[in-house]
Protein backbone atom coordinates (compact mmCIF):
# COMPACT_ATOMS: atom_id res chain seq x y z
CA UNK A 1 0.00 0.00 0.00
CA UNK A 2 1.05 3.41 -0.86
CA UNK A 3 0.38 6.71 0.12
CA UNK A 4 -0.86 8.98 -2.81
CA UNK A 5 0.93 11.57 -2.78
CA UNK A 6 4.63 9.92 -3.23
CA UNK A 7 2.97 7.70 -6.55
CA UNK A 8 4.67 8.99 -9.22
CA UNK A 9 2.58 11.04 -11.52
CA UNK A 10 2.21 8.28 -14.28
CA UNK A 11 1.02 5.58 -11.66
CA UNK A 12 -1.01 7.90 -10.00
CA UNK A 13 -2.78 8.18 -13.10
CA UNK A 14 -2.71 4.54 -13.84
CA UNK A 15 -4.50 4.25 -10.35
CA UNK A 16 -6.58 7.15 -11.34
CA UNK A 17 -7.70 5.47 -14.29
CA UNK A 18 -8.61 1.97 -12.57
CA UNK A 19 -10.62 2.91 -10.17
CA UNK A 20 -12.48 5.29 -12.71
CA UNK A 21 -12.95 1.81 -15.08
CA UNK A 22 -14.36 -0.31 -11.89
CA UNK A 23 -16.75 2.79 -10.80
CA UNK A 24 -17.88 3.22 -14.29
CA UNK A 25 -18.66 -0.72 -14.71
CA UNK A 26 -20.06 -1.09 -11.51
CA UNK A 27 -22.93 1.82 -12.23
CA UNK A 28 -23.45 0.11 -15.29
CA UNK A 29 -24.08 -3.37 -13.51
CA UNK A 30 -24.96 -2.90 -9.90
CA UNK A 31 -26.35 0.12 -10.34
CA UNK A 32 -25.81 3.38 -8.10
CA UNK A 33 -27.36 2.14 -5.12
CA UNK A 34 -24.77 -0.70 -4.53
CA UNK A 35 -21.55 0.96 -5.67
CA UNK A 36 -19.97 1.98 -3.20
CA UNK A 37 -16.14 3.97 -2.17
CA UNK A 38 -15.26 1.08 -0.22
CA UNK A 39 -16.31 -1.93 -3.06
CA UNK A 40 -14.82 -0.34 -5.73
CA UNK A 41 -11.24 0.20 -3.35
CA UNK A 42 -11.31 -3.05 -2.31
CA UNK A 43 -11.90 -4.30 -6.23
CA UNK A 44 -9.24 -2.09 -7.27
CA UNK A 45 -6.64 -3.54 -4.61
CA UNK A 46 -6.45 -0.20 -3.15
CA UNK A 47 -6.99 1.47 0.36
CA UNK A 48 -10.22 3.44 0.67
CA UNK A 49 -8.11 6.41 1.67
CA UNK A 50 -6.29 6.12 -1.76
CA UNK A 51 -9.90 5.71 -3.43
CA UNK A 52 -10.52 8.79 -1.79
CA UNK A 53 -7.54 11.16 -2.39
CA UNK A 54 -8.23 10.14 -6.47
CA UNK A 55 -12.49 10.81 -5.82
CA UNK A 56 -13.49 12.27 -2.72
CA UNK A 57 -17.17 10.92 -2.87
CA UNK A 58 -18.90 8.31 -5.06
CA UNK A 59 -20.98 11.61 -6.71
CA UNK A 60 -17.81 12.22 -7.66
CA UNK A 61 -17.57 9.30 -9.57
CA UNK A 62 -20.96 9.95 -10.77
CA UNK A 63 -19.54 12.76 -12.47
CA UNK A 64 -17.10 10.98 -14.51
CA UNK A 65 -19.76 8.72 -15.43
CA UNK A 66 -22.12 12.25 -17.01
CA UNK A 67 -18.58 13.03 -18.60
CA UNK A 68 -18.12 9.64 -19.98
CA UNK A 69 -21.12 9.48 -21.28
CA UNK A 70 -21.18 12.97 -23.55
CA UNK A 71 -17.90 12.52 -24.54
CA UNK A 72 -19.02 9.31 -26.27
CA UNK A 73 -22.13 11.28 -27.66
CA UNK A 74 -20.03 13.63 -28.83
CA UNK A 75 -17.57 11.27 -30.37
CA UNK A 76 -20.55 9.04 -31.78
CA UNK A 77 -22.30 12.38 -33.17
CA UNK A 78 -19.40 14.55 -34.74
CA UNK A 79 -18.85 12.08 -37.83
CA UNK A 80 -22.45 11.83 -38.63
CA UNK A 81 -22.94 15.31 -38.03
CA UNK A 82 -20.07 15.95 -41.23
CA UNK A 83 -22.18 14.39 -43.31
CA UNK A 84 -25.64 16.50 -43.25
CA UNK A 85 -26.76 20.03 -43.64
CA UNK A 86 -30.00 19.39 -42.93
CA UNK A 87 -31.37 21.30 -39.75
CA UNK A 88 -34.03 17.99 -38.64
CA UNK A 89 -31.68 15.30 -39.76
CA UNK A 90 -29.01 17.07 -37.86
CA UNK A 91 -31.26 17.31 -34.58
CA UNK A 92 -32.22 13.43 -34.66
CA UNK A 93 -28.47 12.63 -34.83
CA UNK A 94 -27.79 14.56 -31.54
CA UNK A 95 -30.67 13.01 -29.84
CA UNK A 96 -30.36 9.27 -31.51
CA UNK A 97 -26.74 9.41 -30.61
CA UNK A 98 -27.38 10.75 -26.72
CA UNK A 99 -29.92 8.01 -26.43
CA UNK A 100 -27.89 5.44 -27.66
CA UNK A 101 -24.96 6.07 -24.88
CA UNK A 102 -27.47 5.77 -22.30
CA UNK A 103 -28.80 2.74 -23.52
CA UNK A 104 -26.12 0.08 -20.93
CA UNK A 105 -27.28 2.48 -17.93
CA UNK A 106 -31.12 1.74 -18.90
CA UNK A 107 -31.38 -1.57 -15.87
CA UNK A 108 -30.50 0.94 -12.67
CA UNK A 109 -31.63 4.07 -14.63
CA UNK A 110 -34.17 4.28 -12.11
CA UNK A 111 -31.75 4.58 -8.90
CA UNK A 112 -29.87 7.17 -10.42
CA UNK A 113 -32.69 9.50 -11.18
CA UNK A 114 -33.64 8.96 -7.69
CA UNK A 115 -30.43 10.07 -6.15
CA UNK A 116 -30.00 13.19 -8.90
CA UNK A 117 -33.38 14.20 -9.17
CA UNK A 118 -33.65 16.33 -5.76
CA UNK A 119 -32.83 20.07 -6.60
CA UNK A 120 -29.96 19.81 -3.85
CA UNK A 121 -28.34 16.69 -5.27
CA UNK A 122 -24.99 17.25 -6.49
CA UNK A 123 -25.13 14.75 -9.22
CA UNK A 124 -28.76 16.63 -10.46
CA UNK A 125 -27.97 17.32 -14.20
CA UNK A 126 -28.99 20.82 -13.54
CA UNK A 127 -26.30 21.57 -11.04
CA UNK A 128 -22.93 23.27 -11.20
CA UNK A 129 -21.29 20.31 -10.25
CA UNK A 130 -22.85 18.50 -13.24
CA UNK A 131 -22.22 22.13 -15.62
CA UNK A 132 -19.21 20.29 -17.80
CA UNK A 133 -21.54 17.24 -18.41
CA UNK A 134 -24.22 19.79 -19.72
CA UNK A 135 -21.72 21.81 -21.48
CA UNK A 136 -21.21 19.10 -23.62
CA UNK A 137 -25.20 18.61 -24.68
CA UNK A 138 -25.17 21.76 -25.29
CA UNK A 139 -22.19 22.90 -27.61
CA UNK A 140 -23.90 19.70 -29.53
CA UNK A 141 -27.44 20.74 -30.01
CA UNK A 142 -25.37 24.61 -30.86
CA UNK A 143 -23.43 22.70 -33.57
CA UNK A 144 -26.58 21.07 -34.86
CA UNK A 145 -27.95 24.31 -35.15
CA UNK A 146 -25.22 26.41 -36.29
CA UNK A 147 -24.27 23.80 -39.09
CA UNK A 148 -27.46 23.09 -40.88
CA UNK A 149 -28.92 25.03 -43.77
CA UNK A 150 -32.32 27.11 -42.64
CA UNK A 151 -34.04 29.93 -43.40
CA UNK A 152 -35.13 30.10 -39.53
CA UNK A 153 -35.40 34.01 -38.33
CA UNK A 154 -32.59 34.93 -36.17
CA UNK A 155 -33.93 35.22 -32.69
CA UNK A 156 -35.04 31.42 -33.30
CA UNK A 157 -31.72 30.40 -34.04
CA UNK A 158 -30.46 31.78 -30.68
CA UNK A 159 -33.19 30.60 -28.66
CA UNK A 160 -33.25 26.66 -30.36
CA UNK A 161 -30.32 25.25 -28.77
CA UNK A 162 -31.47 25.87 -25.03
CA UNK A 163 -34.91 24.45 -25.87
CA UNK A 164 -33.53 21.85 -27.45
CA UNK A 165 -30.94 21.03 -24.58
CA UNK A 166 -34.50 20.92 -21.92
CA UNK A 167 -36.21 18.15 -24.68
CA UNK A 168 -33.18 16.35 -24.16
CA UNK A 169 -33.38 15.77 -20.50
CA UNK A 170 -37.14 15.71 -20.54
CA UNK A 171 -36.75 12.70 -22.90
CA UNK A 172 -34.09 10.97 -20.75
CA UNK A 173 -37.09 11.31 -17.96
CA UNK A 174 -39.22 9.58 -20.51
CA UNK A 175 -36.73 6.81 -21.87
CA UNK A 176 -35.68 6.23 -17.72
CA UNK A 177 -39.67 5.23 -17.57
CA UNK A 178 -39.97 3.36 -21.06
CA UNK A 179 -39.74 -0.52 -20.56
CA UNK A 180 -40.64 -1.48 -23.95
CA UNK A 181 -38.07 -4.11 -25.59
CA UNK A 182 -35.26 -1.59 -27.10
CA UNK A 183 -37.15 1.66 -25.58
CA UNK A 184 -38.57 1.18 -28.71
CA UNK A 185 -41.11 4.14 -27.66
CA UNK A 186 -38.56 6.48 -26.62
CA UNK A 187 -37.52 6.41 -30.42
CA UNK A 188 -40.66 6.43 -31.94
CA UNK A 189 -41.81 9.80 -29.36
CA UNK A 190 -38.79 11.44 -30.89
CA UNK A 191 -39.18 10.40 -34.39
CA UNK A 192 -42.60 11.97 -33.85
CA UNK A 193 -41.13 14.77 -32.31
CA UNK A 194 -39.03 15.72 -35.01
CA UNK A 195 -41.29 15.28 -37.42
CA UNK A 196 -43.88 17.63 -35.79
CA UNK A 197 -40.54 20.14 -35.50
CA UNK A 198 -40.09 19.96 -39.23
CA UNK A 199 -43.78 20.91 -40.24
CA UNK A 200 -43.40 23.56 -37.13
CA UNK A 201 -40.13 25.67 -38.33
CA UNK A 202 -41.05 26.80 -41.71
CA UNK A 203 -44.04 28.66 -39.78
CA UNK A 204 -42.06 30.68 -37.68
CA UNK A 205 -41.81 32.51 -41.08
CA UNK A 206 -45.48 33.10 -40.76
CA UNK A 207 -46.42 36.63 -39.65
CA UNK A 208 -49.15 35.79 -37.78
CA UNK A 209 -47.78 32.58 -36.41
CA UNK A 210 -44.10 34.08 -35.40
CA UNK A 211 -45.38 35.83 -32.23
CA UNK A 212 -46.79 32.43 -30.86
CA UNK A 213 -44.15 30.42 -31.65
CA UNK A 214 -41.10 32.94 -30.16
CA UNK A 215 -42.77 33.06 -27.02
CA UNK A 216 -43.18 29.07 -27.04
CA UNK A 217 -39.41 28.83 -27.35
CA UNK A 218 -39.12 31.53 -25.16
CA UNK A 219 -41.32 29.97 -22.75
CA UNK A 220 -39.72 26.98 -22.91
CA UNK A 221 -35.73 28.45 -22.45
CA UNK A 222 -37.09 30.43 -19.23
CA UNK A 223 -37.95 26.64 -17.74
CA UNK A 224 -34.04 26.55 -17.27
CA UNK A 225 -32.59 29.89 -16.75
CA UNK B 1 -53.08 -0.51 24.81
CA UNK B 2 -55.98 -2.67 22.56
CA UNK B 3 -55.68 -5.14 19.95
CA UNK B 4 -57.24 -3.61 16.60
CA UNK B 5 -60.18 -5.61 15.63
CA UNK B 6 -61.27 -5.09 19.31
CA UNK B 7 -61.97 -1.74 19.15
CA UNK B 8 -65.03 -0.34 17.97
CA UNK B 9 -65.69 0.82 14.98
CA UNK B 10 -66.05 4.95 15.84
CA UNK B 11 -63.06 4.42 18.35
CA UNK B 12 -60.82 2.85 15.22
CA UNK B 13 -62.04 5.64 12.65
CA UNK B 14 -60.80 7.80 15.35
CA UNK B 15 -57.42 5.98 15.72
CA UNK B 16 -57.01 6.05 11.76
CA UNK B 17 -58.35 9.64 11.72
CA UNK B 18 -55.21 10.30 14.69
CA UNK B 19 -52.58 8.90 12.89
CA UNK B 20 -53.67 10.03 9.29
CA UNK B 21 -53.56 13.55 10.36
CA UNK B 22 -50.20 13.23 12.77
CA UNK B 23 -48.74 11.45 9.39
CA UNK B 24 -49.91 14.05 7.24
CA UNK B 25 -48.46 17.13 9.45
CA UNK B 26 -45.20 15.42 9.89
CA UNK B 27 -44.76 15.11 5.94
CA UNK B 28 -45.27 18.89 5.60
CA UNK B 29 -43.23 19.65 8.91
CA UNK B 30 -40.07 17.43 8.88
CA UNK B 31 -40.31 16.11 5.53
CA UNK B 32 -40.82 12.30 3.90
CA UNK B 33 -37.34 10.95 5.40
CA UNK B 34 -37.69 12.09 8.74
CA UNK B 35 -41.40 10.57 9.00
CA UNK B 36 -41.45 7.31 10.24
CA UNK B 37 -44.05 4.41 11.57
CA UNK B 38 -42.60 4.57 14.61
CA UNK B 39 -42.75 8.21 15.25
CA UNK B 40 -46.15 8.29 13.95
CA UNK B 41 -47.28 5.18 16.99
CA UNK B 42 -45.32 7.15 19.43
CA UNK B 43 -47.07 10.47 18.61
CA UNK B 44 -50.48 9.00 18.76
CA UNK B 45 -49.50 7.20 22.02
CA UNK B 46 -50.42 3.55 20.18
CA UNK B 47 -48.47 0.93 19.24
CA UNK B 48 -46.73 0.40 15.74
CA UNK B 49 -49.11 -2.81 15.49
CA UNK B 50 -52.21 -0.48 15.86
CA UNK B 51 -50.42 2.07 13.14
CA UNK B 52 -49.74 -1.24 10.93
CA UNK B 53 -52.87 -2.37 11.38
CA UNK B 54 -54.68 1.02 9.87
CA UNK B 55 -51.50 1.84 7.50
CA UNK B 56 -49.28 -1.09 6.53
CA UNK B 57 -46.44 1.17 5.46
CA UNK B 58 -45.01 4.83 5.15
CA UNK B 59 -45.96 5.13 1.76
CA UNK B 60 -49.54 3.96 2.43
CA UNK B 61 -49.65 7.24 4.07
CA UNK B 62 -47.90 9.12 1.29
CA UNK B 63 -51.24 7.97 -0.65
CA UNK B 64 -53.64 9.71 2.27
CA UNK B 65 -51.54 12.71 1.74
CA UNK B 66 -52.13 12.86 -2.33
CA UNK B 67 -55.36 11.36 -1.54
CA UNK B 68 -56.14 14.40 0.82
CA UNK B 69 -54.02 17.36 -1.65
CA UNK B 70 -56.38 16.40 -4.68
CA UNK B 71 -59.51 16.44 -2.54
CA UNK B 72 -58.16 19.80 -1.28
CA UNK B 73 -57.77 20.46 -4.64
CA UNK B 74 -60.78 19.72 -5.82
CA UNK B 75 -62.83 21.76 -2.84
CA UNK B 76 -60.98 24.90 -3.92
CA UNK B 77 -61.42 24.43 -7.65
CA UNK B 78 -65.31 24.09 -8.00
CA UNK B 79 -66.90 26.87 -6.60
CA UNK B 80 -64.54 29.15 -8.84
CA UNK B 81 -65.15 27.09 -11.79
CA UNK B 82 -69.01 27.38 -11.18
CA UNK B 83 -68.38 31.13 -11.88
CA UNK B 84 -66.48 30.80 -15.19
CA UNK B 85 -67.29 29.33 -18.81
CA UNK B 86 -64.23 30.48 -20.58
CA UNK B 87 -61.59 27.67 -21.19
CA UNK B 88 -58.58 29.54 -20.28
CA UNK B 89 -59.70 30.80 -17.04
CA UNK B 90 -61.18 27.68 -16.02
CA UNK B 91 -57.71 25.85 -16.74
CA UNK B 92 -55.77 28.95 -15.22
CA UNK B 93 -58.66 27.70 -12.23
CA UNK B 94 -57.49 24.37 -11.83
CA UNK B 95 -54.04 24.66 -12.14
CA UNK B 96 -53.79 27.69 -9.70
CA UNK B 97 -55.90 25.71 -7.10
CA UNK B 98 -53.22 22.94 -7.97
CA UNK B 99 -50.82 24.92 -7.04
CA UNK B 100 -52.36 26.25 -3.50
CA UNK B 101 -52.68 22.76 -2.58
CA UNK B 102 -49.43 21.99 -3.14
CA UNK B 103 -47.48 25.02 -1.22
CA UNK B 104 -47.13 23.94 2.60
CA UNK B 105 -45.21 20.78 1.17
CA UNK B 106 -42.73 22.98 -0.81
CA UNK B 107 -39.71 22.96 2.18
CA UNK B 108 -39.70 19.41 1.55
CA UNK B 109 -40.48 18.54 -1.63
CA UNK B 110 -37.05 17.36 -2.93
CA UNK B 111 -37.20 14.35 -0.32
CA UNK B 112 -40.61 13.78 -1.53
CA UNK B 113 -39.85 13.64 -5.58
CA UNK B 114 -36.66 11.49 -5.19
CA UNK B 115 -38.64 8.97 -3.09
CA UNK B 116 -41.46 9.20 -6.02
CA UNK B 117 -39.62 9.53 -9.04
CA UNK B 118 -38.37 6.05 -9.25
CA UNK B 119 -40.71 3.75 -11.78
CA UNK B 120 -40.89 1.34 -9.50
CA UNK B 121 -42.13 3.41 -6.71
CA UNK B 122 -44.99 2.56 -5.04
CA UNK B 123 -46.28 6.83 -4.53
CA UNK B 124 -44.97 7.65 -8.21
CA UNK B 125 -47.82 9.69 -8.73
CA UNK B 126 -48.02 7.35 -12.57
CA UNK B 127 -48.42 4.38 -10.10
CA UNK B 128 -51.11 1.80 -9.79
CA UNK B 129 -51.58 3.03 -5.94
CA UNK B 130 -51.37 6.59 -7.12
CA UNK B 131 -54.62 6.17 -9.59
CA UNK B 132 -56.74 7.14 -6.70
CA UNK B 133 -55.36 10.77 -6.53
CA UNK B 134 -54.84 11.50 -10.30
CA UNK B 135 -57.97 10.29 -11.31
CA UNK B 136 -59.38 13.63 -9.07
CA UNK B 137 -57.25 15.78 -10.66
CA UNK B 138 -57.80 13.94 -14.39
CA UNK B 139 -61.57 14.43 -13.46
CA UNK B 140 -60.84 18.10 -12.66
CA UNK B 141 -59.50 18.51 -15.85
CA UNK B 142 -62.30 16.82 -17.77
CA UNK B 143 -64.57 18.91 -15.91
CA UNK B 144 -63.15 22.07 -16.32
CA UNK B 145 -62.58 21.39 -20.53
CA UNK B 146 -66.59 19.66 -20.65
CA UNK B 147 -67.98 22.77 -18.81
CA UNK B 148 -66.63 25.35 -20.99
CA UNK B 149 -67.94 27.92 -24.20
CA UNK B 150 -65.62 26.58 -26.97
CA UNK B 151 -65.71 25.61 -30.63
CA UNK B 152 -62.99 23.13 -30.48
CA UNK B 153 -63.24 20.48 -33.26
CA UNK B 154 -64.46 17.37 -31.13
CA UNK B 155 -60.92 15.44 -31.31
CA UNK B 156 -59.03 18.16 -29.70
CA UNK B 157 -61.87 18.23 -26.77
CA UNK B 158 -61.28 14.61 -26.33
CA UNK B 159 -57.66 14.69 -26.31
CA UNK B 160 -57.09 17.90 -23.79
CA UNK B 161 -57.72 16.70 -20.74
CA UNK B 162 -54.39 14.22 -21.25
CA UNK B 163 -52.18 16.32 -22.09
CA UNK B 164 -53.20 18.96 -19.42
CA UNK B 165 -52.84 16.54 -16.90
CA UNK B 166 -48.99 15.76 -18.60
CA UNK B 167 -48.73 19.51 -18.15
CA UNK B 168 -49.72 19.50 -14.43
CA UNK B 169 -47.45 16.79 -13.43
CA UNK B 170 -44.28 19.08 -15.43
CA UNK B 171 -45.41 22.05 -13.74
CA UNK B 172 -44.93 20.64 -10.47
CA UNK B 173 -41.54 19.02 -10.99
CA UNK B 174 -40.85 22.66 -12.14
CA UNK B 175 -42.23 23.93 -8.93
CA UNK B 176 -40.48 21.69 -6.84
CA UNK B 177 -36.93 23.26 -8.16
CA UNK B 178 -38.73 26.76 -7.98
CA UNK B 179 -36.80 28.60 -4.86
CA UNK B 180 -38.21 31.81 -5.95
CA UNK B 181 -40.65 33.46 -2.98
CA UNK B 182 -43.63 32.10 -3.04
CA UNK B 183 -42.90 30.38 -6.66
CA UNK B 184 -43.11 32.84 -8.13
CA UNK B 185 -41.79 31.96 -11.69
CA UNK B 186 -43.94 28.66 -11.47
CA UNK B 187 -46.66 31.16 -11.12
CA UNK B 188 -45.37 32.86 -14.07
CA UNK B 189 -44.33 29.95 -15.95
CA UNK B 190 -48.41 28.99 -15.69
CA UNK B 191 -49.59 32.72 -16.71
CA UNK B 192 -47.47 32.04 -19.89
CA UNK B 193 -48.65 28.68 -20.59
CA UNK B 194 -51.98 29.80 -20.65
CA UNK B 195 -51.59 32.40 -22.42
CA UNK B 196 -49.87 30.75 -25.29
CA UNK B 197 -52.72 28.72 -25.16
CA UNK B 198 -55.42 30.95 -25.72
CA UNK B 199 -53.36 31.70 -28.80
CA UNK B 200 -52.89 28.45 -30.17
CA UNK B 201 -56.34 27.25 -29.59
CA UNK B 202 -58.26 29.36 -31.81
CA UNK B 203 -55.66 27.86 -34.77
CA UNK B 204 -57.08 24.46 -34.25
CA UNK B 205 -59.97 25.88 -36.96
CA UNK B 206 -57.17 26.77 -39.20
CA UNK B 207 -56.84 23.89 -41.90
CA UNK B 208 -53.47 23.83 -42.52
CA UNK B 209 -52.67 23.88 -38.61
CA UNK B 210 -54.78 21.81 -37.51
CA UNK B 211 -52.85 18.07 -38.17
CA UNK B 212 -49.64 19.23 -36.74
CA UNK B 213 -51.48 20.38 -33.58
CA UNK B 214 -53.91 17.37 -33.51
CA UNK B 215 -49.95 15.37 -33.88
CA UNK B 216 -48.56 17.16 -30.79
CA UNK B 217 -51.98 16.75 -28.80
CA UNK B 218 -51.64 13.13 -29.86
CA UNK B 219 -47.86 12.84 -29.03
CA UNK B 220 -48.47 14.70 -25.71
CA UNK B 221 -51.10 11.90 -24.93
CA UNK B 222 -48.76 8.92 -26.02
CA UNK B 223 -46.30 10.18 -23.09
CA UNK B 224 -48.65 9.23 -20.59
CA UNK B 225 -49.86 6.22 -22.58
Amino acid sequence: MFSASEVPSTKSERTRALLRGIALTSFRERGYDATTIRQIAAEAGVSVGTTNYHFASKNQLVQELYLDVQQGHRSAAEPLLAASDDLIERLGIVYRTGLEQLEPYHPHAGELLSAAVSPRSAINPLSVQSAPALEVVEGLFQEAVSGATHRLPSEFVDALPRALVLAHLLLALFWVYDSSPGQERTQALLSRGLRLLKLALPLTRVPVLRAPLRELLEMVGEVRA
